[in-house]
C-alpha cells in the first residue's frame, strides 16, 4: 500500500483527493493537515466523506507527513515550494496540485502570481505532470507540478497538431475560448462566486491576461519540439459546479490542407486511457466526464474551410486536478495507471 | 416628487431598491450611502442599473440624508436603530429593511441577534410594515420595521385564518415548511452560498430556531387578536437565485369542518392589488411572481381531510424587501399604493 | 458472475443501473432491450458509457432474456406485469423499477395508474424492494417491486417511529413535505421539465394526491403492524438534478415524550450500509449523497416541542431506483449487499 | 393607441411580447391567437401576467386580426410567410420573428429551414428589422423580418469594424464563439433541453452549420458595404434561462494597428439607447441586461497583439427576439423608440 498524505484538504481540489484516494484499492490515507481544523474529522466538514474516511484533520507536526511515500499539496500557490525540499529529502514524494512547479522560469511565476519563488533550485528537477505528454518523465520523477485545469485541456487539445515534425497549422495565432464551471474558482468565501451572483449568468473574465496562459504557452511550445507559439486564451466562467469546455481555433496552413486530422488525433492518442477521441462530427458534453478522470475531444472543421474547431471536455477536479495527480502518482510508483480511476461519469 | 435616500445599497435589497426607485415615477433618488464606497458610481458596481442611476455611492455626512423626504436603511441589523431617532428629529422618515425595528420587546431582539436594542424608546411608536395587514398604521406613520422575507409570506398565508373571531384552525401547532432562493442569505462572502456548494443541492438549516420565528409569531398572534399562537418553522435553501415558497400547514378544528377556505380567502384579500389568492387546486410557482411585488396563494385540502395545505409565492428580493418598502412609502406618503411597483413578472 | 439483463434503458433509472451495473465485480451485463434503438451502441446515446458498456440496444426477441439470472425492468408503468410471468417461469429473477408490483390491492393500482392489472396472481408472491424492512423477504423473493423514490424516504424516515410495539406519535395525521429533483420526472420529452421551465423555479405539485402516497401509505401501516396510518404528502420540485429531501412531521403522543428519538433511531438502523443516522442536530444536504446509495437522516424536535422533524436526504436514481435494485439483486443471490454499491458520493 | 395582434403566444418569445406589450404605454393588446388553445385566458397559460392581461387566446378567425394595426408573428418558420400578403393587404403591418423574411434568396431559405419559400415576392420588400443598422428602412417598413437572436449580437459587435469605409480587419476569417441559455431553444418538449440534460452541463452544438450563420454572413456583408465576409460561428447551450454571450475574434489588418478601437465602437454607437459601449477592459454579464432591452458590449486586445476581442451580451428573449420587435414597432409608428423598453434589467 501506498502511504499518501495530504496538505490543505479543506478545498475543493482536496476532497476530490480524498474521494479518489479513500477508494482507490492500493492507497492507505495517511494524513491530512489542516492547522486550522487540527483535530476535526474530515467526515465532520464533508459529510459526503461518512463512513468512507476516518481520518481527522492535523497540524502538519502531528501529521508526520515525512513518513509517507507520497505527499499532495490542494493547497494555494506558494505553500508547496516551502515544504518541498525537506519531504524530498526524506525520501518523500510530492505532488503539487497549486502552480509552484509549473512555470520553469522563476521571474514568470513571481510576474503571474505576486510573490518570489523560495525554491528555484527544484525547478528543474520538477516534472510537469500531464501523462499523456511527459509519461517517462514522471515516471522516474519525485516533484511533480501538476498541470491547471485549463492548461490540460488546451494542451491536449492542440497535442497532435503540434507534436509533428513541421506546424500544420498557423502556430503564432493560436485561439482557446474556454468555459469553466465554478469550481474551479475553488471553495473560498468570495462575493463573485456566490449562487446569487454566478447562476443564471455567463461572462467572460481575465482576458486581459490568465496565469494559465505562461503555463500553456511554455506546454504547447514543448509539445512542439521548441517551435514558438502564439496564444490567445479568453476564459469564461459557466453555472455549473463542474467541468471545462474548451472550443480551440487553428489556422490549417495551405500545405497541410490535405491531411485527415481525424486520424491524426486518433492516432496521436492511441492506447491512452483516460483521452477519448469522439467520432467525427461529435459535440462533447461536460457531464460526459462528470467526476472521471476521462478527457474527450472532437475535431471539427465547419464548411472544410482552413478553420479547425477542437471540442474538448474534462472534468476539472478529476483530469484536471485530482484525478491527473493520482494519474501521475500511480505512475511514479510503478502500478497500474488507471487504478482507483476507472470510475464511470455520473449522467444525468 | 419624493427625495428618498438610501444607507447601505451594496447588498441584494439595496440594489433591488434602487431598481425600483430609479423607475418610480414620483421619486427623486438623492442619496445612497456606503463609507467604503465612497465615490464611486453605483452603476459601476452594478452594471445593471448603467444608463438608469447616476447616483455615486457617498458618506454618511456628504450624503446629507436629512435633506431626504424618507431614508430606507437595506443595512445589516442594528445600523438602523442607531440613526433613526436623529432622522426623524429632523423631520425625515425612516423605512429599515432589517430587523432593528421588528420585534417589540427588545429582549426578544437581544436574544435572536446577540446584540443589545439601543433605541428601545422608538419601539412601541415603529410600525410594522405589512400593508395588507397594518395599512392605517402605516398611512400614519414616520418609522416603519420592515417584515423579513419568510415572515411575509407565512403572516399573509396563515392571515385569513387567523383573523376570523374565533379559532378555525389548531392555532397552537401551525406549520410553515418554507423554501428560499439564496439571494436572501444577502451578498455576503461565504461558502455556504457559493455556487459550487448550493447549486444542485437542496438542505434544512436552522431548524433549531431561526430569527424569523418570534417576529412571525408575535405577527400571527396580533392578527388573530391576541390569541396565542404555536409556530414550528422549518427553512430550506433551494439552488435558485429569487423565491420564496411556503408550504403551510393547519389542522381544521372540528367545528370549522364546513368552512369554505377559498371563498375566505378571496374574500380576505378582496381589492388587495399585491396579493392573489388563485383558483382552487392551483400551485403556484414562484417564478410567477419573479422581479414583482406580487404574491400568490393556493388553498388545498387533500382528500377533504382535516389538514389545510396552503401555498404561498413571493419574490423576496421584492414583496419580502424593497418592494414591500416602497409600498409601505407610497402609503406613507399619500400616493397610489401600486405607483412605481406594477412590474409584469419575468417568465421565463 | 450474475447474468443480468435491462428491459428499457433509455431512462435515468436505466443508464443509471448501467453505470452501476458495469462496475459490479460480481455482475456481467448480458442484455438490454429497447425496441425502438434496436441495434444502436449504449454509449452511443450515452457517451458517459463510452469505454466502460460494449453493449448494443436490442429487440426483447433478439436480446434473449430468457437466458439471463436477473431482469431489471426500468420501463413504464405496465411494462413488467406483462413480461414478468414468463420470465420466472424460465428461471429468471425479475425486478421491477417501476410501480407494477408496489400495491398489493389491484384496485388501488387501477386507480391511481388509470390501468387494469393484468398479473394479479403475482401480487401476492411480489416482494415489497425495501432492504432495510423486507430483507429476509427478499432474500427468498423470486419477484420484486421496487419502491419508489419518494416512499423510500418517507419509510425509512417514520420507520423507527411506527416500528415499535405501541405508537409513539400520533399515526393518523404524518406529514411530509418532500422536495425533488427534476431527474425523477424521467427522460421525457415535457414542457413542465425543461430548464427554462424548471430553473431559477419551485413549486409544489399533484396536492391533491400523488401515486406515491398509497404506496406509502401501505408500507407504513405494515411496519406499524398493521396499525393504520394517516399521511399528507406534499412533493415538491426543485430546480436540481438529483436528490430527494424529505422533511418529516409528527406529533409526539404525551405518553412518549420521554422517548431518546435519537437513539430510537440510531438503534433501529444498527448495521445498516445504506442508512446513516446523522449527529443530533445536523442538517443533511442531498449533495452529501450524489450518486451514492447513501440514505442520511437527522432528527430534530424544536424548542423541545411535541413536533418531531425528520430531515431525510437520499439521490432517487440511487438508493431511490437503480441502487436499491442492486442491492435486492446482490440479496437475493446471497453477495455481499454492499458489492458495486460502495461509491462515495460526489461533492462537490 | 396601436392595436397589436400575436400570432402565436404560446412560446417564450410570445410571453416575452405579451409582458413587454401590456405594459407598453402605447399599445392596446387586442388579439391573440392559437388554434389549440382557443378560449383559454392567457393568463392560465402564464399565472405571471395574471392581473394583466384579460385576453384569451383566439383563432385567427375570431381574432380579426385585419383589423389590427400591425401583427407579431411569434409561430414556427413558414407561418408568417403563409399569412402575411393577405394582413398587409388589408393594411396591417408585420413583423415576424421567425425565420421567414430574414433570408433575401429563397433558395438560401430553403437550404437552412428544408422547406420551400411561399411568399418570394414579399422578399424584397420585407426589411431588416435591425434598428442599429437599419433604422430610417424600418421607419418606411409594412413587413420586418427581425433578426434572430445569435445574428443580433453578432451583428452589432462586428459592425463597427465592418462599417468603416476600407478593411480594418481580416474579414475572411472573423470567428464568433457564442453561448446561449436554454430558452433560445424554446417552449418545446425535447429531452436534450430538459434540466436533468441541460443543468450542470456545458457544449457546443451545430458546429457543422448554424441557421443563423447565413443570415449573420448576409448581415455582416451588408454593413461592410458588400464585400465579402468569412464567419465560423460556434454555439454553444449554458445551463442558465435567459441570456446571449458572444465572444467575437477578429484579426487587425497590419495597416489598421494603430486604430483605437474602443472609440471606433463608442463613435459608432453614439446615441444609441440600447446599444452600451462599455470601459475598456469589462467584462459584461448577461444577468447586466437579464430582461432588458440593452445589449452591451466590450473591447479587448490582450496583450495588445492583433487579435480583437470582442465581447457582446444582450438577452435573447428581448434584444435578442421581442423587445426588438418593439422597437421596430415603435420606429414604424413614429413614436419614441423607447417607448414601454425602458425596464431597468433585473440582477440578481
Amino acid at each position: 500500500m501506498i502511504k499518501v498524505g495530504i496538505v490543505g484538504g479543506t478545498g475543493y481540489t482536496g476532497v476530490e483527493l480524498l474521494r479518489l484516494l479513500a477508494a482507490h484499492p492500493q492507497v492507505q490515507l495517511t494524513a491530512i493537515t489542516s492547522r486550522k481544523e487540527d483535530g476535526m474529522p474530515v467526515a465532520d466538514m464533508f459529510p459526503s466523506l461518512r463512513g468512507h474516511v476516518d481520518l481527522a484533520f492535523a497540524t502538519p507536526e502531528k501529521a508526520k507527513l515525512a513518513e509517507c511515500d507520497v505527499v499532495f499539496f490542494a493547497t494555494p500557490h506558494g505553500v508547496a515550494m516551502a515544504q518541498a525540499r525537506e519531504l524530498l529529502a526524506a525520501g518523500v514524494k510530492v505532488i503539487d496540485l497549486a502552480a509552484d512547479f509549473r512555470l520553469k522560469d522563476p521571474a514568470e511565476f513571481e510576474k503571474w502570481y505576486a510573490m518570489p519563488h523560495s525554491c528555484t533550485d527544484l525547478l528543474e528537477e520538477a516534472v510537469y505532470g500531464l501523462p499523456e505528454v511527459n509519461r517517462e518523465a514522471i515516471r522516474k520523477a519525485r516533484l511533480i507540478g501538476l498541470p491547471g485545469c485549463y492548461p490540460t485541456s488546451m494542451q491536449l487539445g492542440f497535442a497532435p497538431l503540434l507534436a509533428q515534425g513541421k506546424p500544420l497549422v498557423n502556430e503564432a495565432s493560436l485561439i482557446a475560448d474556454c468555459k469553466s464551471g465554478v469550481s474551479g474558482a475553488g471553495r473560498k468565501a468570495e462575493v463573485h462566486t456566490l449562487l446569487a451572483e454566478a447562476a443564471d449568468n455567463f461572462k467572460a473574465y481575465g482576458v486581459k491576461g490568465h496565469r494559465h496562459l505562461p503555463e500553456t504557452t511554455q506546454g504547447l511550445q514543448a509539445i512542439a519540439g521548441g517551435r514558438k507559439v502564439g496564444l490567445t486564451f479568453v476564459p469564461h466562467l459557466v453555472p455549473m459546479i463542474r467541468g471545462i469546455h474548451s472550443t480551440l481555433y487553428a489556422t490549417i496552413l495551405p500545405e497541410a490542407r490535405d491531411t485527415d486530422f481525424q486520424s491524426l488525433y486518433e492516432n496521436h492518442f492511441k492506447g491512452e486511457k483516460f483521452v477519448d477521441v469522439m467520432p467525427a462530427g461529435s459535440h462533447p458534453e461536460t457531464r460526459s466526464v462528470r467526476a472521471s478522470n476521462k478527457l474527450r475531444i472532437a475535431i471539427h472543421r465547419p464548411g472544410g474551410g482552413d478553420l479547425l474547431v477542437i471540442l474538448v471536455v474534462e472534468d476539472n477536479l478529476v483530469k484536471g486536478a485530482a484525478g491527473q495527480g493520482v494519474q501521475c502518482m500511480n505512475i511514479m510508483f510503478g502500478i497500474d495507471e488507471t487504478a482507483g480511476l476507472m470510475h464511470i461519469p455520473v449522467l444525468p
